[in-house]
């Protein structure tokens, strides 16, 4: 590969990616633990068979019945008053993040986002050429005034805040949110990709919308919607942004069965809610019982914790493997993340981390 | 939009996309006129009921069956013995296309093409940074050395050879690639987006794979496959370029879904092929009515004519329209582009047109 003539930056990178181990418990890549429902996918394909005999002309290039089912969603999710003029919809939050950073960053424009944070941000600068910087959080990842100036004093074009933070948890106050769209006139990313999970009562970024047409809250169906495999995120945002974002979409990028499946989906939110209700309740319990053990559990809004501190994570991580249990070494050093399983997976992994502590405490 | 601090070369510019008006006869954007057969969508629908269920979970990130079958697929379609090493797919041939530029273009790079051409070449260009080069080709729209020798002298980093060409219908002998390929160390890309439509005996530029690990093969299922609906594209090139590409492809791209579902044409590609055989024959039977009609036709090795020359064709395309037909105004002044239809759909096309002459003509 070195032989080939690629881009100089990207000489001696590896692709982004968790390690794919088959092992019976699965919590290292914040996927929901429930798959979809029976009816949900006797439906599914339903649809898929009615739309099958058209497969041969493209789709809808604007994906409109689509936004505006997302439209609606959001409408009752957070309280909010959107139309499909307000949502983009693609394959995946990722394709979202990288057709904003296509038409507002490129090789002179630079993105804010505030580590520790999710590791895809730096990519999708890479993949277009736009200038990445960070600023730390305090120490307890939280986002508070100060942090939001030091971004503010690097000169951005685009500032990245993801509420609840992936690999953290931890929920951005809206106030700060606020703050920021106050003193910044460049483009406001908040990746609220966890934003199902956040404590009943936040507001979502989406409710400063309507004064705010610089802001762009990105979703996804990957993880409160169970739908990881069916790659749909979305954007919402302000008309101006929707038009603009068309002219770095590829044409009809997005499939005329993923849009459909996008919209059986959604007809199922509320029984895919009550599941994220559970999950909640879920991660709360395991947090409960991480501090219990006498970790450090940072506060988590997302369906995943991260927890530590420990010497040498890699060995927790491999006799958690041993033990038919994946989790994910991701944050800063020291700390791991495990996403919340089934009750099931939840209590395999506090089995298994409990003799794997004894095992390393010599007991 | 004007005042949102998008890139400045966007700045006035419009979405790609053909006019998408609702008429009984839509021969404007080279859709394989066929639905998926009956069993094809029974099959399809009984795929996703069965991994419904799993959609919690990522997708294969690599799509490594996929990848197999396609091989397998090329290798029977053209003397080749590819693995799925060789293979790499994605959501339509121009995710895969902005991949390659991801990778191998960027702000300093170049890429040339042989006008009149796909335009999104030079969109694939803007969203990448890229600097778009074309030159011309002949006045029979063939490319000789002659015209490689300019592309050449243009010190690009990729070449791009269309073939079949769109808008053209251009077969470009494999001759030419070969001559390029001995005298230029760059990326050269050959789209073969409707290869499945060239004339039986003419070689694909997949045979050349084996020889030049700097040759990328560009395929699409939306057109011989009835399936542009469902956005798969893929390349064959080098294992070395496959790994490559994973340095910029977002994570998990391409969907379980959509995996599945491109595997399932794949079983069903010798029916499929039998329609493209028809489509062929129907291709020929009306470039040869339209030269007995006294217009020009380019030669074409894909499922659509372009055809002229009009004085005013955009009068022609309007008349066409008021009959119900829909084709495409592209390629050069005077030039109109038609899709190869159903039978029926290319009846309903030589009566309208023969109408429109005649009241052009004054009769």
């Amino acid at each position: 590969m070195t032989q080939l003539p690629i881009r100089e930056d990207l000489v001696g990178r590896s692709p982004y990616g968790a390690p794919q181990i088959d092992v019976p418990v699965r919590l290292n890549t914040n996927e929901n633990p429930f798959g979809p429902s029976a009816e949900l996918v006797a439906e599914l394909a339903k649809v898929v068979a009615d739309l099958g005999s058209n497969l041969n002309r493209y789709p809808d290039r604007d994906a409109k019945v689509l936004r505006a089912d997302l439209a609606k969603y959001l409408n009752g999710e957070s309280q909010v008053n959107l139309t499909a003029e307000n949502i983009w919809a693609a394959n995946g939050s990722n394709e979202v993040m990288q057709q904003l950073l296509q038409l507002f960053g490129g090789p002179d424009k630079t993105l804010v986002a505030f580590d520790p944070t999710y590791s895809m941000y730096e990519d999708y600068c890479r993949n277009t050429f736009t200038k990445y910087l960070s600023v730390s959080r305090n120490e307890d990842f939280s986002i508070d005034q100060k942090v939001i100036d030091s971004a503010l004093a690097l000169n951005p074009n685009i500032i990245v805040l993801t509420s609840p933070n992936n690999p953290t948890g931890t929920v951005i106050d809206v106030a700060e949110i606020d703050y920021l769209l106050n003193k910044f006139s460049g483009i406001v990313i908040v990746d609220e990709a966890y934003a199902e999970f956040r404590p009943a009562g936040t507001p979502s970024a989406v409710s400063r919308l309507q004064a705010n047409p610089r802001l762009v809250v990105v979703r996804t169906m990957s993880k409160a919607f169970s739908y990881a495999g069916a790659r749909v995120g979305y954007a919402a945002t302000s008309p101006e942004i929707v038009d603009a974002i068309q002219l770095v979409r590829l044409p009809y990028h997005l499939s005329s069965i993923t849009q459909a499946a996008a919209r059986v989906a959604l007809r199922f939110s509320d029984q895919l809610q009550s599941q994220v209700a559970l999950l909640r309740q879920e991660r709360d319990d395991l947090a409960a019982w991480l501090s219990e053990q006498g970790f450090e559990v940072a506060p988590s809004g997302a369906n995943f914790l991260l927890f530590g501190t420990f010497g040498d994570r890699n060995l927790v991580w491999e006799q958690l493997v041993e033990q038919g249990v994946l989790i994910r070494q991701t944050g800063p050093e020291g700390w791991l993340r495990v996403s919340i399983g089934t009750p099931d997976e939840n209590l395999a992994f506090k089995t298994a981390l409990t003799q794997v502590t004894n095992r390393t405490n010599g007991k």
